[in-house]
């Protein structure tokens, strides 16, 4: 792809030139980039853009559009999920020239991680990591505590009460709230004899982390370790159900094989043991700059897995209105296998 | 409009049927009303949405398209801006019926505010000033505290740490960092002899409020009243125009007058005493759902105003490293005359 726009998504931004803002349009004509953005961000865009020329406009669109009539360029490609309706009508009004759809293209891109980018998902992950071990040292002090409390306490953690980004509103569940993949907190109060679930991840420099795990608090003590004994039999079931899921596809997966076959090799455990119905979702997701990307590991995805992708791997069995359980890890392909970040 | 689709957006789905979530489409077909919504909202949705039909499918636009065939309906208005490029393509190619494109037509019918949503503006309003005071307090006593966790503190008061969502992320920034209408949090630290500025707003109900105050801080005490002293006289110079500028668009500003006249009551102000070019901004927007909503109050728009429309009065001036001041109100025109909510 030699011609092409990027339109008003900040990592598919950042992306291209090494910096976004919430007001940008990225040009790429061959061996000549564009970046247009308006005057409040013209000291940071200009210290910040590499490799692309900064062009300050109040009508980006307008700019982008005399940009391209002045070009010899016959065709563009765009990403129709980035556009709105509004400004392509304008656009395409405006222009004779030919517009490839191309669905998603900057993810396509940004599937297979460098070395660089690699280190600072590690680095996000050791710093979520460590965030764990001081949320269970909190927790433990709250007994008699609600979720949304807890909740804030643990995004304030997560955050460094400030200093931090986060890659999404953390998730901290107990017991039957749990149950909902995406829960959101409630009233509920944290007792002796409560599951604990806690789904989170931050950022740094830009790129994300996501984990989860699944505890038992017996009172006293809450570690977030992978070994877990609860009190409930059917629980503890279903917990080593799961993390022999995740362990399974972790020790398995292999570069060459398809999204969905790494699927399959947790799918394949839950649904052994009984648990097939209970597990809701795909087995996983790519992370980078965005939470959510490509590869996904899902039972219908095709794509190849190749060295260098980053993806989770995270099976997980929801009762409703007992209990959810997920275990969630972040893993590199390095040499054709799967190594946990 | 007796034809319309809301697609996606959460302030205006729940505008028509009382219930949002973040995978929905409303359908409305003269007497009769559609929410295509998932199977992961049916309970909610079911139980939340009043006045129209739920249905719970999987490929919400393939049902919005079978809908629609099924109908007699010749005619259906969308709103351009709603729409992304990619699922108006799907929408388009399978119908034949005529598309009528209206540009932020949610925005225009929720410009009229009802007694109940004033109710709710008002109380929203209620609570951030509350929590502007307590933020003061707690302000003097972080003399050397930087920004960025000065920041992390407000946030927490304004969401009563966890139990309440803010209308937009608050902006706190001292002196030089002011003069930016858009400051990001610094390593800057609180001094004494430091002006304040605080721009926040907090949701009750989903409405929103909106507010700035820019205090000085003495090294002992610190208030968001109106009546501010600086010890710099250029500052003081500065900040009594805006605060006449505020007060005179809200004393003179009359149902029947078009938004650009309050834009200018404000305006003239501020160019009178020779800080016309530091005015970056427009005078105000409206505020309900949405932080930012019609009527615009800027010095280009030909917006009528009438009776019961609620917007802010925000005038402002920004001295590039040196300082920034705004004075902000949210207002709600009654009997012809704006009052302070």
């Amino acid at each position: 792809m030699k011609y092409y726009i990027v339109f008003q998504n900040e990592n598919a931004l950042y992306y291209e030139c090494n910096y976004s803002c919430d007001n940008a349009i990225f040009l790429k004509l061959g061996s000549e980039s564009y970046l247009f953005t308006d005057s409040r961000y013209e000291i940071e865009a200009k210290s910040s853009v590499k490799d692309a020329e900064v062009v300050i406009v109040s009508d980006l669109l307008g700019a982008l559009i005399d940009k391209l009539k002045k070009s010899s360029v016959k065709k563009v490609a765009i990403d129709p999920q980035e556009w709105n309706l509004d400004s392509f009508r304008r656009f395409k009004e405006s222009l004779t020239l030919k517009i490839k759809y191309k669905p998603a293209f900057s993810h396509k891109k940004r599937i297979i991680k460098s070395a660089q980018e690699i280190k600072y998902l590690q680095k996000a992950v050791n710093i979520g990591k460590e965030s764990f071990k001081k949320i269970a040292k909190e927790l433990v002090k709250r007994r008699g505590v609600d979720e949304q409390h807890l909740n804030f306490l643990a995004e304030s953690i997560l955050r460094d009460y400030g200093k931090r980004e986060l890659s999404f509103e953390p998730i901290l569940a107990f017991s039957e709230n749990a149950s909902k993949p995406h829960a959101l907190p409630t009233k509920r109060v944290l007792k002796s004899g409560d599951l604990v679930l806690l789904d989170a991840g931050v950022k740094y420099k830009r790129y994300c982390s996501d984990r989860t795990r699944t505890a038992y608090f017996d009172g006293e003590t809450l570690s977030f370790k992978k070994r877990q004994h609860f009190s409930k039999k059917r629980i503890q079931k279903a917990y080593d159900t799961v993390l022999k899921a995740h362990d399974r596809a972790i020790a398995k997966a292999r570069s060459g094989m398809k999204a969905k076959e790494i699927d399959k090799l947790a799918r394949d455990v839950i649904e052994k043991a009984g648990f097939g119905k209970y597990f809701v979702h795909s087995t996983g997701h790519g992370v980078g700059l965005d939470i959510h990307e490509m590869p996904y590991i899902s039972s219908r995805s095709d794509t190849v897995i190749e060295d260098s992708m980053v993806f989770t791997i995270e099976p997980g069995i929801y009762i409703e209105d007992a209990f959810g359980i997920r275990i969630e890890d972040m893993v590199v392909m390095r040499s054709g296998k799967a190594e946990v970040l």
